[in-house]
């Protein structure tokens, strides 16, 4: 369901009355601030509030009694330092808010990071609206059978299309019951338990508020191949906001995390060894295959590489 | 769906072979140690596991180097006075870990207390049973006109057997469906997407574990009366278990927490006038309509009182 | 030590050059922005930055597509209702950021509130100021006999001069080892040893950053009469903050939070006999003598009354 | 100060009645229960409860009915997995709870780690003991020039002599009027205010609970070469604990994190030229002189190599 024309307009009110602050501020991130980023079919991510940008962190990170910043590449390397080390804090001086549509599958994965401020619409007080997700056909995909909670290959595409007809027609029959639930000319029945009726694809939403350190840290996590897609588009798109929002942290985070590659001290050994010169092979490299797969597939320039 | 036998095996196993420990140990509650306690119509709580007793919150408020327990009554009085007063983390010395079943529409309003530990069965790992909720006919009940976030009275007898039967329709297909989804002889569906055509009362299972400052917190926001029924069940069972496991604590919880209220600062100037002889009505207390009709119910010795 | 020039001025730059947003802005706040608060001989408090204001509160708890407000007396009704019945969730939705300076004891009790953002001035990195705390005569107090953890009335006059005279003497001869002990002339220890020789009043600094549900929480229990002087006249100072900051949520604090009081089961009961005109005296209440003495003193109007 | 023979009898009495219990039991742990390992000259750590084992970790993720545990390597094979792709909630289902004896400024630094439960000895309300922290003359150690925040070598011994008497001194001097202040005869200032004329260095203690994922951050974090000398000795004790308490955890935790690396993104570029056989210098590596040097030191099988 597309935005309606109230809701539009709701978005668009804040823009023609901009006010005067002493805040830090900034620029690229307030001309995208309130506008909806589209996701999946109806959902959608966008940013209501945050505080702080690159200064900030490095203002907390000096206690100053200023803004704290210093000539720029200075600053660029107290954030890769700050970054590399794992030094938390500072990043938890910046805090952004978003209001996110998602289906009630994503929002169960999503609501398991728990350092973050949530209010969801209630289906105790409102009635949800008639949305649910219905993947794009090259997004159905057959069980992996290597990864036992991902997905391989697209179906079909007649077999694409039967999943998604059964999907949206169970969809649409839980709805349709839903709203007779509720209807107070037959039932009237408490949306508490009306509620129940729906399937796991219908669409809530919610403000959702969480400080730069837990907010990469929800992006590393989600933002990875290994997450389910429907919830790494919404990774995704925050990592994009983040790059308008906090350039410098963005890219420290891209080197030294979403980038980086953690060697065990196993695989410290194995590659010791190559450096010196010796053919290891899988073998005799002391990994377990699957280890030893990954390491392979990072030194080629792989996923993490 | 009952316990299957291999079930109620697994669970008996550990009751064959006890341990011995010098740990804080409490008879009554290892007594009732990984029975489940049955509720709803599929699901149940068991503890799995406990740390602490009444005596490790005076041994951790006095900073002992034994056991810190004294006489009976003093322990009692220290434990009653730090509920009084809200000195937390004493009780936060405690934890137990529960497994629970239990519908997910009720998961998504428990999940919300974060100041806990959780594994939740994975769907995309693995395949729901086939379980839904479905209520018990005196439990389908109407929307409250009062309280827009509640349930009013039971539906007519006729009326509930037709919202039992079109829930229990609509759960039946969905899930029938979800297994035709994940048929590798007909669609092998990814489980994390098939799982999206589950409705939402749907069993989950998790593993929760909490410390008593939390779990306390937990009980009396869910045993409260305004709490959706479903999960109101889960958290008076867990106050069942309390009495068994810290009796002394429990006592307090109930005489300064569940059995207490919350005069305002105008509640209060009410009661004074009312103790002075004066006759106080409702259009001159200064109260809003409903906290004055609030404040009438607990001194008449309703609810909270 | 007061305030450096270069201090003053990096204090004031920001003010010079204001930025153009479009987030909710508070201009009372703004006012008030980055100016100290002088607080006790050394301290200040001060906002560096903030998110949200009173409408973000109903915006969050509407998960509203725009501002979210509609008339000010519904906004406010809201915001009591959410007060009254702790609702938590939308008030974690506002966030404050302050620079603090404090002494060190005061910070080891300021520390213990977990959910908060902290970056402090380090003294392993960095050295500290020559600044301690020294109490003004009049709150030299000796200690309570009835408060195990409180003080009672102020000692006479010279008494307290001869304390105050050995608080200096001692601080400043622990700094003056602890420069001592750093110089690279004499001795040029590290300074993450060097510090251990300092004093608990000595001052420290730090970035705080909370969100509004943690911070009334803070408040609640700091600014309370029974918490150290030293930590409630920073409670009381951030108090003041917020009425300028949230007004409408500040004067539901007040009313419902911090002028509230509650009554055990116990004190329901004998409020009750009253009501219904029983004489009920200490020794027929059922409560205990500290419980029955509180309550009289909240119903002749006393502290929290 | 060593145990007074009251508290050694406190800590081992008990041993003297040992229970029965279902949960699961470690019996290395049991063997070392409540016994203080001495650290530093006057502190201690000593386990006083603990909740699960290895195969608590297993049982939660597999969100068993039993023990869930399966054949040892399996299990084995499953932390492993676990704790290399950082599954950190069922690490969250065991928890730990010491009793610590530590300086204040140690206190300062451990208490940053939140997410942890703690109940401090209270020197408002309660004299603490007439104990501070000397070090032993080897490890007074000169400010390091490379590391802003660390120590090089060891002063000589004479001028390590003069520190050492220079903190004993200040120490003992403060805790004399520390006394004098109490003293009833000669002021009787409250607690909470004579507590401040204490040095950085006097012991505190507390009782600190965690849960196994978070205590292996705080190990990693301070059993790092970085951390300070005298908090890491509390970690490297905790870790000792770790390989009683849960073997196989342990040994993940030293092959996937603390004997881990994690290359940055430019540093993984630098490898895979090596290994293709290309010669790179630090001058054409991309990489900054410290993030080169740190790269050949682990190369080289330096520290956490």
């Amino acid at each position: 369901m597309a935005l309606t024309d109230d809701q539009r307009a709701e978005i668009e009110a804040p823009r023609l009355s901009p006010s005067t602050t002493l805040r830090p501020t900034v620029a690229a991130l307030e001309a995208r601030l309130f506008t909806p980023i589209d996701l999946l079919d109806h959902g959608f991510l966008r940013v209501v509030d945050y505080m702080g940008d690159d200064g900030a962190i490095v203002q907390a990170a000096r206690v100053s009694y200023g803004r704290g910043t210093r000539k720029v590449s200075e600053d660029a390397g107290l954030i890769r330092y700050l970054m590399r080390h794992r030094h938390s804090t500072p990043f938890e001086m910046c805090e952004m808010k978003f209001h996110v549509k998602l289906p009630v599958f994503v929002a169960r994965q999503w609501i398991r990071h728990r350092m973050a401020n949530v209010n969801e619409y209630s289906a105790r007080y409102s009635i949800l609206d008639r949305e649910f997700y219905i993947p794009s056909p090259e997004h159905v995909a057959v069980q992996s059978v290597s990864n036992r909670q991902g997905r391989a290959e697209a179906l079909p595409a007649g077999k694409a299309a039967e999943v998604l007809e059964l999907l949206r027609r169970d969809a649409a029959r839980c709805y349709d019951d839903y709203e007779t639930l509720l209807d107070p000319e037959r039932y009237g029945l408490a949306r508490e338990l009306a509620r129940m009726n729906l399937t796991l694809n219908t669409y809530t939403q919610w403000y959702w508020k969480i400080d730069l350190h837990n907010l990469l840290h929800f992006i590393s996590l989600r933002a990875d191949p290994h997450a389910q897609y429907e919830i790494r588009v919404y990774a995704e798109a925050m990592l994009d906001v983040l790059r308008d929002w906090v350039p410098v942290t963005a890219a420290a985070f891209e080197e030294y995390r979403l980038g980086a590659f953690t060697f065990s001290a196993g695989m410290l050994r194995v590659i010791r060894r190559q450096l010196a010169g010796e053919m290891v092979t899988a073998e005799d490299s002391g990994l377990s295959r699957r280890e030893w797969d990954e390491m392979q597939a990072v030194l080629a320039g792989g996923p993490n590489g």
